[in-house]
């Protein structure tokens, strides 16, 4: 008995497991398309039966459950890890991996700022150090499910490292295709976790294209974004995660960054869940926030024509001219009636310097887009609404960011010191 | 009333809060001492009613409190926050505060490795990514206690990053000395967050001595590691914090990298304070683990004798010339019969490199020492013996160790790519 099924966003076919699994399919099998430079066609949705679901689980029950670790709601997840009576055996299998998986238990922090309370969602200390762990997580279990040893993806940055990471925790092979652009830094940090490194000459798009070519070839299992389901079911649990911190007093506004457009897709897809579950009354407003120098999404929002830009902006993460979910992002914030932000680099160096100084954050430049948002739009928030900012990704995975607005100091002797400090008054 | 005492660690002297706290007091007033190049003498230890807490509390009801909280045991802290009936109302007063503090909630992690079973305290994912903001949250706290705004230190990495961290969480203001040979690197990160920079030119004993002075005339708390009381205190939570993980089932031997020796030193004071309250049997040996070009701790349990020899190590947050809380470490492996192992710097990056590859973890140099001290060492160990290895700190702290043994692939162009896979035979 299957408990999910798979529905095209564009078309709005349904697929049964059957017939997506076991031909590695990722993209719907009738409208499904990846061309140079173009959002994706025909990206699937994994749906689940929530009228039998509202019936099974219990909102009192599940607030309990432990946040950090989507293993615990396996009904709503694209896995069968199953005993012979159909029930779910998902931890006992893999359980000795699953502690090695376990995402950040505390994420809601709050703080006063400027005179206002303000909730901060933190991913920057999960395994890999970034919200892509929740994605590479779940592909990665999906992997062990089907017995798979080798995952793919083409990335510059955190899902790279983050897919490198969680194989190497459940011992997987990792096949990483990036430009040969990248920054050595990152690479370095991806080379570390075992990962096998394809570097192309050429840019993103061309990586992506190849990884699903000789993914095929090889029989790899491909975490590619948005083109593999799966990353969007794994940034769902981000949803879930809140709901259960929040005891399911879900905040008014939820900022989000956005490149690929797979986060917000995945937050929207937790929140309507939520919803169907009947846990939920409203759908918080996702605000999206971009870099002025990759806009696609709120371009696409307002003409509703999308145009390829080669992107420049100092927020690596989130830099994508040719957001990959460029549709599904587009649909979470217009039925959310949320709202499109963009940010210089300058604000979001400005916002990462509040961030680090004034709440001890070191995150980097995309995470901190999301708060740049938030300073933009504080404005319009009323009073009575609770505002949520998500930090999607740690600091130290970009020092060179940190280094535009930091000057290192004088230095001075011992004597010298000495003599300064006496020169100055008593601070109290 | 007071729930806590003073002790020398080395004249035995107890003295009461009242004459070490208002005056700033730090080391033992009557025989402490801070010279150039040399260990601490006179360092304080905490003690507390053990007798009396033994009655108090209850072992059973102390494992089901979360891991990563210490302040869920005021009773075992030297703060005093408490209401006018002399309850503790610890949590209340900082509560909002807390939640930025939280350490990694599921510290441990096992493997099969080599056909055996270990374990690993990940300390990687703390506020500030170090086991360090253990030190630097209890001495925040004692600072918010006493109404000091100010806190200092002298450091040359991750302590110093620490305190920076924990300082802006709290809206405490931290001043850093650091040598000015620092790595540009290591300043940004600190920087970034916020602290005051001091850049001596000299080296770390100097920046040592000189934090100690300017902070006496600044009326600044000290947090110098060792000759603050509460270094070790906070350290110790990670022995009450592995106690709850294994639901009081220690381990056998735990492997731990020293430096200046406070680690290890607050891993004894937990466990020993674990014997007091009798909730163990046996202290598990403690396995001190010291990079090759320093090792002054393991010289001194050899022939009793300190002698002062310029640390030279890749693994930066263990080299240590003259470890500040030597004759306690010492203290510590003896007591605990336990071992010293010095492991090179090849050993240290070839564990690293084991880590980051075959488990996912990517962890800077003095963390990967640790392991490599079990790699030399696991021959010795016995079947039925639970090995714990301590991992102190995060990777992405130190890009430069990880390129060491990294070597940069060729890149090929999309064509170049197919036609290599092509001629690769399918992998299965």
């Amino acid at each position: 008995m299957n408990h999910y099924c798979y529905k095209c966003f564009d078309c709005k076919t349904q697929f049964s497991i059957e017939e997506i699994e076991p031909n590695l399919h990722y993209l719907c099998p009738q409208c499904g398309k990846v061309e140079l430079n173009q959002p994706l066609k025909g990206v699937l949705l994994i749906e689940y039966d929530y009228s039998s679901l509202k019936k099974q689980l219990n909102k009192q029950d599940f607030m309990k459950l432990p946040v950090g670790q989507f293993w615990h709601y396996p009904q709503l997840l694209p896995l069968n890890f199953r005993n012979q009576s159909g029930q779910f055996i998902y931890e006992k299998i893999v359980s000795s991996q699953l502690n090695r998986l376990s995402l950040i238990d505390h994420p809601l922090v709050e703080y006063e700022f400027e005179d206002r309370k303000i909730y901060f969602f933190d991913d920057t200390r999960n395994p890999t150090l970034s919200y892509k762990d929740r994605a590479s997580s779940l592909v990665a279990l999906k992997a062990l499910q089907s017995e798979i040893s080798d995952i793919s993806v083409a990335s510059t940055g955190n899902a790279a490292s983050s897919l490198a990471g969680i194989c190497a925790r459940l011992g997987l092979n990792a096949h990483i295709f990036v430009p040969a652009s990248i920054p050595e830094e990152k690479l370095i940090q991806i080379q570390s976790l075992g990962a096998s490194i394809y570097l192309v000459d050429g840019n993103y798009d061309q990586a992506f294209d190849l990884c699903v070519e000789i993914s095929k070839i090889k029989g790899w299992y491909n975490r590619n974004t948005a083109f593999n389901p799966l990353t969007i079911e794994g940034k769902k649990s981000a949803a879930y995660d809140l709901f259960i911190s929040m005891k399911g007093d879900l905040p008014d506004l939820i900022f989000v960054p956005v490149g690929d457009g797979v986060i917000i897709s995945g937050i929207y897809k937790g929140l309507w869940e939520l919803l169907q579950l009947g846990w939920i009354e409203m759908m918080p407003r996702l605000i999206t926030v971009q870099a002025e120098g990759s806009d696609s999404l709120i371009r696409y929002l307002k003409t509703g024509q999308f145009e390829y830009k080669t992107p420049t902006t100092i927020a690596d993460s989130i830099s994508a001219g040719a957001p990959r979910n460029l549709y599904m992002a587009a649909y979470a914030v217009k039925e959310s009636v949320g709202e499109a932000l963009v940010v210089s680099d300058h604000e979001i160096l400005n916002a990462q310097k509040i961030l680090a100084q004034q709440m001890g954050w070191l995150v980097e430049p995309a995470a901190a887009a999301s708060f740049a948002g938030y300073l933009k739009f504080k404005e319009k928030i009323l009073d009575k609404e609770k505002a949520l900012i998500m930090l999607t990704g740690n600091g130290l995975k970009d020092v060179r960011a940190l280094k535009r607005w930091n000057v290192i100091p004088i230095s001075h002797t011992f004597e010298e010191w000495r003599k300064i400090f006496e020169e100055i008054p008593k601070s109290k």
